[in-house]
């Protein structure tokens, strides 16, 4: 009796037209990061339950895959990479230099409740900078981000930018501080809800309709402005200029001599629900499909790693939800996602009596950096075309008598015959070029 | 009170010069996959353990992480990726075209006892081809794992192959199928304990002294022999020519043909202890380094699939363990461990009146194609040569007055001053390329 092969609740199988894809845009992530001198890190999936909640608590407890290993020990699978690297620092102190710049791209697991483009096992892109506090690293991130948006080739996309510290300066002015975490948290809802609902809920909160509105009308910034005037005008509210503001200035001017502060608006409502950030925060939405919610944040934290050291090390880094933002892309049909060839030709194998020509032409055409599927068994024509429809393989190579070969153009079903070996990759490295 | 950044026994961190090396190995594979045609796919790293355990149990159930999830169920991580892979097909059947061609690089957890070399969490990189069943397949897993090894830039190593269904038929000969598992096992120990104490073991399992001697014999062949003499001797012992041995023989003619049949021994010792293994299996050994075994290893399997799902689908495939190849290659000094450079060039900040020329630099570095890490604060130059060499950083760019700069080699120390721009971009993609 087989064993049914069904998949847990929340869990996935990728295939190949999806994992083609993800690892299409990993590699470019990874080439953008290593160009800013960004080295990768990995961290155990498995880590000590104490290690991994020590902060962060509240409702990722509930969430989080926890069990005793056969050594008796209360371990959990880690639902972010955020808190493994405060880990990671605190354990390698000695042995790096900061800054330190990393990025990991690897799995984490939520035991949530599953639904629309959420996951229990998802990849996120982590990249920071640790080690320094200043408008230069917070930057770096924020070029990053739009490094790697350029190079996953989408560029109808806008960073929604706002400070922590500044939004603090500003509820301590109102007088309202110690309702700062429940603040930040309902105004982090404001997408989702509306600004009624939460005005309401601000009401609750502080005991005031005024406040409420004043909260309000910080996160709701007047449409048609720009980002200094909008700064300026958050300033004010928060009870004239200090180093928050100045920070957030500094930041932009350096967007701005880098060309790109057009793709960074100034948006006072991102706070980021989690409670470790203490400067800048961000979120990323795709401008044709901001329901889905951000692909890309962060932000800086100049407390994390003392968790587990008596040392403070600033830091300020951004994470891409990849399965989010690839949901994203399918239902934009970015071209991203589209090609999805597994190999450039087929070879195919009408008689075992050609094998050995066949096999020596995949080696040729390998040579030449094709990548080439040779059919491994010989069928019928009609089955081997269907299977090269099924891979989305553009080209086919048919072996004929006297040495000679033909291609055919599976999409245009062209056919070009009597062609040599090297004239086969001549003509299939120009196709391909 | 901070909480102790440990990490649980048989875990690891990666730092950057592991992993700068792992990505770089990791790449190659799959560059290497690709040009051959194959796909990849991803599977969860929790599952049903029912599913996990249906075939395999065994040790294996008391070194798998297991435990119940939130919603009640029975779950374990995966031990392997074949196992998934065999629930995949089952799952996907009518969604994939056969033959069909898949690599699979990702983490298996096992709670063994840690050792050298060996953790409880691990990457396999797992590539086959399922759907057909010929020497053709079979082949072309060989040349894969022996392009493999050449991306690596790992010439001294040799694969080691031998037939398990010729061997059953050899056991069979000798009347003493019945034991096969068995014999497969101790055989499978050899290499660890010695002959003498295999075949005493061999002498228990079969209760005669002559037919220990026998297997002993089978399974070493006599130096000096090349594949097709120790084939002939094989085929002799198990009763004359017959279907398997006819399948190595062509396997070996396709090796010939291709050109690389010399990297290929003819071992009959070599009986992969899983018992799911029906045709062709291997082992793969560093020449310079035999001791640490097999770093890739695998085989034709023509009813894993069976266990969810009436179907009978073959398959042939192997697998690259990753770590253990890795301290193989740390411990051999192979140049492909050493270049852990952080970046190409470190741009310095001297004085922070540079930062926007120090930005614009970078761009412009970056868009040549070089991997520029900026130091993002302003210390003194003796602290940034020493963040260079930690991340073994081979140049540094520093400002001068008058839009110029200096470039400086920091293994020679030698210094070019007084570059525009431009002409910094043409030195260090010169001396980069």
């Amino acid at each position: 009796m087989p064993i049914e092969p069904k998949i847990l609740k929340g869990f996935r199988d990728s295939l190949p037209a999806q994992e083609i894809v993800k690892k299409r845009i990993i590699s470019r992530l990874e080439h953008v990061f290593s160009t800013f001198g960004f080295v990768p890190i990995d961290t155990p999936a498995l880590e000590y339950t104490e290690v991994l909640l020590g902060k962060g608590g509240g409702e990722t407890d509930k969430q989080i895959f926890r069990f005793t290993d056969n050594g008796g020990r209360d371990v959990a699978m880690r639902f972010d990479l955020t808190v493994p690297f405060a880990r990671f620092l605190a354990a390698h102190a000695h042995e790096i230099a900061l800054p330190f710049k990393r990025f990991h791209i690897d799995k984490v697991w939520r035991g949530e409740n599953p639904q629309k483009g959420r996951f229990r096992e998802f990849t996120q892109c982590d990249f920071d900078i640790v080690g320094v506090d200043n408008a230069w690293a917070d930057f770096e991130i924020l070029s990053i981000m739009n490094e790697s948006f350029t190079a996953m080739g989408i560029d109808k996309v806008t960073f929604h930018v706002a400070h922590r510290g500044l939004f603090n300066a500003f509820l301590a002015h109102l007088g309202i501080q110690d309702h700062s975490v429940d603040v930040l948290r309902t105004v982090d809802k404001l997408r989702k809800i509306g600004s009624e609902a939460t005005r309401e809920e601000l009401e609750v909160l502080t005991g005031s309709s005024e406040k409420a509105n004043a909260v309000l009308s910080y996160i709701s910034p007047a449409a048609g402005t720009d980002f200094l005037e909008r700064l300026e005008n958050l300033s004010s509210l928060a009870g004239g200029e200090q180093e928050h503001s100045g920070r957030l200035r500094e930041i932009y001017h350096l967007l701005s001599d880098a060309g790109i502060a057009s793709k960074f608006e100034l948006d006072p409502s991102i706070t980021r629900g989690l409670d470790y950030y203490t400067g800048i925060v961000y979120e990323t939405f795709l401008d044709d499909l901001q329901t889905i919610g951000s692909v890309c944040s962060g932000g800086r934290y100049n407390d994390l790693a003392s968790m587990y050291s008596p040392e403070r090390i600033p830091g300020v880094g951004s994470s891409i939800g990849l399965d989010r933002l690839m949901s994203g892309l399918a239902e934009l049909d970015s071209p991203l996602m589209t090609d999805t060839a597994s190999a450039h030709v087929l070879v195919m194998v009408v008689d075992e009596k050609y094998r050995t020509r066949c096999i020596a032409l995949s080696r040729l055409l390998r040579s030449s950096g094709l990548a080439v599927d040779v059919y491994v068994a010989s069928k019928k024509a009609g089955q081997q075309y269907k299977y090269a429809e099924s891979g989305h393989i553009p080209y086919a190579v048919i072996a004929e008598d006297g040495e000679k070969w033909t291609v055919k153009n599976l999409a245009t079903r062209e056919t070009v015959d009597g062609l040599t070996d090297t004239q086969v990759c001549e003509h299939l490295t120009k196709e391909n070029a």
